[in-house]
């Protein structure tokens, strides 16, 4: 007898992304490909008078004072929110996975922005999701291309990242958040509104939640501490309109019965503390900094290279490269220079429509190291592409 | 247009034991009705000169230190097992979850103990899975009837929780665990063995784990720290064979990127403890004692009401009622009266092997309310089963 995985299973492709952060995490290596926050920037977890309270078993939907903190915090934001209806989930990771169990079968059409995070397209891959990108410009989708995209593919949802997209920093006019939301309302197509990256801000941009103009469409909002607190808790967050709620929350619980609880009452000590004001000022400070070093060095190195924009706010910037390139090639060039970044490529939810890129965090290097770093790359890319930029053998990442 | 769910979505079902467990928190509830540990029996949460090295983004396999003393205790109980092959999950019904994502389709077979636990069924149910209850005596399930099954059924995997089984209480003997192995070993087919209460032993019994005896078919073992430690970490794991490590480690990505790593660090150190020896002795001797007073109040008042064997390990007592009895409703006049038990029903994978049942914690109640507790149900079931045992309304627990 021959073993049998669900179809599911064979739908499991290598992720790029972890391969990746397993070797940026070598000693020595200036590495601009993840997401993470600067380890010197977090803040010091101190459980003390916590930890013992939070032993037991708890509630699935999560902790009722972490809940009421998130709920005050997007009825701020103007979205039609209540503590009974947010629930606090595994890192807002697992707020993609309980969408994708919730909407998607086999063959599902799912809409979202080209380029894209790439692990939600693995995520919901999993479950058999068919995509269609939308293309992205600076102020975000075009809603007319959306509403064509909806009578031609009637998708289970739309997802999209609009506030310092991932991966390309973009942040959508509030003219495309209120048309983008017109559209949905009519149709009725629910929106998955992705936001991790909302309170990482460097200047004055529109940023209210697409959720917040909806008035009839389903939705569901995720959110993340990860980006501005410390990921290795693994608390993230997802609000929806009701309909939605009960599903969502079963689905969390036969996933893993509920959120580990020191890690939601560290959150709710610490967002309530005034420490937490003061610490995201020095986050946003030096983020911004980062930026503007990270801005300054592709001007010097880039030109000519690649198109950018540097970003209102996020982690990224995405270089649209002038010339074809071999991406991948060019990282485990980059690698074997100890310099790490992540190729475009996997954030295309379609092969037709990529284009050559490349996504850089200014985040996590030391501010000395950017500099180094970006004129590495250039250096490389200007030989790949001088070179042809064909692929010589499969890229093995895992080295 | 009408929200679109997906064909998942509509098969999940309200969970009884989240109802129950949210009633029963209800201050002056003696509560026989989840499997929580006791309150004052958990380790104190010390995370001093632990927290901040584990803030960062971790790897999704989880922690290296916590992987190898996992695979050495795996190893000491004859599964062949090393720490590249342990996946560290959030809790162990996580384990259940991957498990589902990586085997289960719409309409796959799976073989369980009929009764089995509660949330399995609700977990794989999700992905479609469709049940054979096999079923449990005292010795564990029947071999011959494992192979019939098999043969009729050709399952994507066969569930099993050989040891201190959840609801049962049941332990197979060594004989039944060697022949279980010998027809998986020839037919080929998967065991997915689930074995959270195997160091919670009152007597000495077999309870080499059914893995440790396969020499061919493939395994994902579950292991759990909720029941001796604390489960507010939602801190488990899982061992497979070779040929279904890589697919489990990326569900488990896709699903939460990695689990919480302040729990994984703090079960580091404690599992490496002298205190965690001790601390094991205590829950053990505190957890034998609550057995023995839960064997001595039913021998006082269950006489000829049910039949039942007191449990070797774990921490349930499974009571086979001697006749006609709906649960359900003997449950809401319970809860009236301030004592909780969970109802045999919602344990069976199909409704035609149903009889009736509870199913009794004996460790989380303080044991002054134990004799109290089973004197009040015993009541309560007589009431019931002297009325006939008719349904009057569909009741609602979530009062």
């Amino acid at each position: 007898m021959t073993l049998r995985l669900s179809r599911r299973a064979e739908r499991l492709t290598s992720s790029l992304i972890r391969d990746i952060l397993q070797v940026t995490q070598r000693p020595g290596v200036i590495s601009f490909a993840g997401g993470l926050p600067a380890d010197e920037l977090m803040p010091s977890l101190d459980f003390e008078g916590l930890a013992d309270d939070y032993r037991q078993y708890g509630p699935s939907e999560g902790e009722p004072a972490l809940r009421s903190l998130i709920a005050q915090n997007l009825s701020t934001l103007g979205v039609d929110c209540n503590a009974d209806r947010v629930l606090v989930t595994s890192g807002s990771q697992q707020g993609i996975d309980l969408v994708g169990k919730l909407f998607v079968d086999e063959g599902s059409q799912v809409l979202l922005e080209a380029p894209t995070y790439l692990a939600t397209i693995q995520a919901l891959g999993v479950y058999g999701a068919e995509f269609e990108g939308l293309p992205l410009s600076a102020d975000g989708v075009d809603p007319d291309t959306l509403r064509l995209a909806i009578d031609r593919r009637r998708p289970a949802f739309v997802y999209l990242i609009p506030t310092f997209q991932n991966p390309s920093g973009y942040c959508y006019s509030d003219e495309v958040r209120r048309a983008v939301a017109q559209v949905l309302d009519e149709t009725g197509v629910p929106l998955i509104e992705d936001d991790p990256y909302r309170d990482l801000v460097y200047q004055t941009v529109d940023r209210t939640p697409i959720c917040a103009y909806l008035e009839r469409a389903p939705w569901v909002y995720l959110g993340s501490f990860s980006k501005i607190t410390a990921p290795g808790l693994r608390v993230g967050y997802l609000a929806s309109s009701p309909e939605l709620f009960s599903g969502l929350v079963r689905l969390k619980q036969s996933s893993d019965l509920h959120t580990n609880r020191i890690g939601q009452a560290w959150l709710t000590r610490f967002l309530s503390s005034a420490g937490f004001d003061e610490h995201m000022a020095r986050m946003i400070r030096v983020y911004g900094e980062r930026r503007d070093a990270m801005q300054a060095a592709l001007l010097r190195h880039f030109e000519g290279l690649a198109e950018w924009r540097a970003p209102a706010g996020g982690l990224f910037f995405w270089l649209r490269l002038t010339r074809e390139c071999d991406t991948l090639a060019a990282l485990q060039a980059a690698l074997t220079r100890d310099v790490a970044f992540m190729p475009g490529e996997p954030f295309f939810p379609a092969r037709d429509q990529r284009y050559p890129a490349l996504r850089l965090n200014f985040s996590h290097a030391a501010p000395e190291n950017i500099e180094r770093g970006i004129g590495l790359i250039a250096e490389i890319l200007g030989e790949i592409t001088d070179r042809g930029g064909n692929r010589t053998n499969s890229p093995s990442l895992s080295v």
